[in-house]
């Protein structure tokens, strides 16, 4: 089958084997998103070799339960061992065993065909379309704030960055009535989160954005949500935050951060981890009304030309790069 | 008046001016606690000058509100404008513009006499010992923990430190029922904790004590408290706790923190700051059967002798330095 593989350099494969593991379902994939963690991966960032892609729908080619051969599905992309506390505990997503779809240990979805555990597939209702079903996965991940951390009508919340990440961020937390601030460097995605209502402020460096810039909001950000992936991102949120607010630490990135963690306590800040989440809640808002994400899809390539859609995707000026494969 | 205070060095002083700040009370000291605050006060750490201590018991002098004047009383150490949101919600501690007794803007408890607001000051049940009382302030901010965190039996709880703080966060947890592991570098100290039901390690260095080294116990800690004063003890609390647990930050230090923050994503950690706490608690645990600090006292030393009992209070063989003053 085809494959868009990673090993030292980004390269599309036309004889890869199909990804077949013992007791799994194999999947036919009809359409994936480019994540950040993707481009992450091709700069070496994270050690995994092999196919990538995790944000996924496609169609149950063979099961070992038939009742979901056929079905369209998306998938929770942490495979457990089974048998650790966290797995037996129902929390394979943080069992120290575990496989992640594209990202450790199992190939991914940038192919014709991916493996993924049945219990790991949901299936998704018809009214869902397939470039809607790619943001199941990412938009999950930002629903889980609103999971870990109260947020609701009269909350005010600063969310650091407007790539990607920060919309989705944007989208999940507005449904909740609070009164969102988007910080980012990007005058037309800024103008992106304000279609949900968010304010936006442009800063041209979040390094010399400091609490005392933002001193008006500064003590009355009771949720800083920091999602650009920059070192300086974390600082800028312990900074804008009130006391006994909650930092959400949502983006990842590879370099230690410095922190003065005495604020941390003598300001009786919580700082929240926070990785994927249930996909349920995703399919639901999805599936209604009253999320549309297609907005931010920047282009589609076909999986052949899967090699420019990274490119496509690492251009400051993409948001999401969706592959369509079937 | 007599008080030891602090400008660039350490001293008795015979002829300070009493503290009288206008519509507040003025307390005579009877007892105060020498606390770790105060040593790097001394060390030039934290910009104060004036009279230093903050943990007190003493006797209302005069007052505003003459029902107070004549007893015995431990304080708020948190004085707040009065004027700002944090105050109007209730929260003076986190008033921007507050002082704090000994430690920022206002003369401290070393001293024959302070002066405090009158809604900061507590009256004390006669069962109350001076020496319990001092420890009402300390032992009410390490209570705070439980306020903030949710331990109770069958939680896992590893104390990094064997120190003053640390001890008094042992016992503040002991009566959840939790099990707690602490983890030192001084088996004294240590013999000390294990009163309270604790379990000890000893550890030479805690900045090699890896994750691994505790590998037995580092999948099932679900709260692990700093309460080192140490750089490397946030790092050693993050690679302790399990996926989706809590550590506590309860001590400050003044270097930055060189942090892989990607964990705390990864692992879904949340990082609670932890600074005073209600004094009611800890004055009904010390008045009552439960809780007794004297074990944790190492020395007493008169007023006159206050530079001397920062000495003592500064010898790492010390707990607790009690200054008695009436």
């Amino acid at each position: 089958m085809k494959a868009l593989r990673f090993n030292a350099e980004l390269r599309m494969v036309r004889d890869a084997p199909l990804p077949r593991r013992a007791g799994e379902a194999l999947v036919q994939v009809i359409s994936a998103g480019i994540c950040n963690t993707d481009l992450e991966i091709v700069k070496g960032y994270a050690g995994f070799q092999g196919t990538l892609g995790h944000e996924f729908v496609g169609r149950v080619a063979e099961s070992p339960d038939a009742s979901i051969t056929g079905r369209r599905v998306v998938g929770e992309i942490n495979a457990g061992c089974g048998e650790c506390t966290r797995c037996r505990t129902g929390d394979a997503r943080h069992c120290a065993g575990r496989t992640v779809l594209g990202i450790k240990g199992r190939d991914g979805a940038f192919a014709e065909f991916l493996s993924l555990p049945v219990r790991n597939l949901i299936r998704i209702p018809d009214g869902l379309s397939d470039e809607a079903a790619v943001f199941v996965e990412p938009f999950a991940a930002a629903l889980q704030i609103i999971d870990q951390v109260s947020i609701g009508p009269g909350s005010n919340v600063a969310v650091i960055g407007d790539g990607k990440l920060a919309q989705l961020v944007v989208r999940a937390i507005s449904h909740t009535g609070c009164r969102t601030l988007v910080l980012g460097k990007h005058e037309f995605k800024l103008a992106l989160a304000a279609r949900s209502g968010a304010r936006t402020q442009l800063v041209n460096n979040l390094e010399a954005t400091t609490g005392e810039l933002l001193s008006e909001q500064a003590d009355q950000v009771d949720v800083a949500i920091e999602a650009s992936g920059s070192a300086t991102g974390l600082p800028l949120a312990l900074s804008l935050v009130r006391p006994r607010g909650t930092v959400v630490l949502k983006s990842t990135h590879h370099s230690p951060t410095e922190l003065q963690m005495a604020a941390v306590v003598v300001n009786e800040i919580t700082i929240v981890g926070s990785r994927c989440g249930r996909f349920g809640p995703a399919i639901d808002l999805l599936a209604g009304e009253g999320v549309d994400l297609s907005d931010l899809i920047s282009a589609r390539f076909p999986l052949d030309d899967g090699v420019a859609a990274f490119h496509k995707a690492g251009d400051p000026s993409s948001m999401k790069v969706i592959i369509n494969v079937a």
